[in-house]
């Protein structure tokens, strides 16, 4: 059965749901949100639990949250772990994953150059070191957390796409093992074929933050 | 086997920890963070993998991330759901408290008044009603999800006691459904014997912002 996405025409809180469905191999639509109307009428219908999006109807169901969303899909695929060890280590680096992707959540919407400006100066020292040395613990295979994708590499994945295309391939060049896993994430078939397709959202400029605060506010 | 926790001297990120360890009948002790030479001297061990506190050891794991450490002693307690659909909505309405519990989380470091008259007027009205119609659905048995507490009954909680100490009981009156929780989470022993013992921290004073300071700049 297949998903329907609602949410803006960019990447924001529902790109680790998009992932996250493209990995899992839910076939999914999406339907943007491009007007204040749009919006109120979803939440006057009482389909957004906390008034927010992303939303995902799937199943009669009426998924919010985007970690939940991703957890959902993820657990549908085998994708948090295959016992209780792996499930936790899969849930602290996604959890660690989310922190990490928070530092360019704001770009474009309090600026372009000052979110990587910062990101670059405390998050990215932070945080690559720590997920490359996972990388090499796991033994060096692309993969967090066992020899296959998990939520983890999902989480992680969002981020260093994000830093490849917004800063360039040299920032990871001191992070052999994020380039290895990087290599890997995009030789998935899944991963492949969503990011080269229409699904995957432009990255955020002024008409997407324009749009999004013209709904919101 | 009990656990120990490490934590500053009060709730902060660690009260999630705390309660959903009590909650789940897992005996714990605590180390309280004081000095900054204990918390470098963790990082230096490589005891923190995101350089963070509060951590959890337990049964030879080094636990992080909050939301991770709740999770993983709830699910040990079967508090995270009995079938998928119960599942889904404690994940969903967890992940809300989460989002509620924010409102408060920077109680005395950006001010006291300022944080709850914040709260009052954003935070309150938005997730109060949404928490008390979930109440109402599931057939005001004091539950979020089924007939016995689960992890979003424990994320909920935190707020709620928080709401009802720094604000006051009045606060609630409008929300029968999440008065008739409150009392029921209260009656349950293993909360109440937390709730009682010098395991559940006072609130945020300026001793206590003061000292987190202390060790974290």
């Amino acid at each position: 059965m297949s998903a329907t996405l609602y949410y803006f025409d960019g990447r924001g809180k529902a790109e680790i749901a998009r992932l996250t469905m493209a990995a899992a191999n839910i076939p999914f639509n999406h339907e943007t949100i491009r007007e204040k109307k749009q919006f109120e009428t979803m939440k006057s219908e009482g389909k957004l639990l906390f008034g927010q999006l992303p939303m995902v109807e799937f199943e009669g169901h009426q998924l919010v949250q985007s970690s939940s969303i991703a957890r959902f899909f993820a657990n549908r695929a085998n994708l948090l772990g295959s016992n209780e060890e792996e499930k936790l280590k899969i849930d602290i680096l996604f959890e660690g994953s989310r922190d990490f992707n928070s530092a360019f959540m704001s770009y474009g919407f309090v600026g372009f150059t000052e979110v990587l400006d910062k990101a670059k100066a405390t998050a990215m020292p932070k945080y690559l070191p720590i997920f490359n040395s996972m990388l090499s613990k796991n033994g060096s295979n692309g993969y967090l957390v066992g020899s296959k994708i998990s939520l983890a590499d999902i989480g992680l994945l969002e981020v260093v796409l994000t830093i490849e295309e917004l800063l360039g391939q040299d920032e990871l060049k001191p992070y052999a093992e994020v380039q290895n896993f990087l290599t890997t994430m995009k030789s998935n078939e899944l991963i492949h074929k969503y990011l080269n397709s229409k699904l995957r959202p432009r990255k955020n400029d002024e008409k997407y933050v324009a749009e999004v605060k013209s709904v919101l506010y």
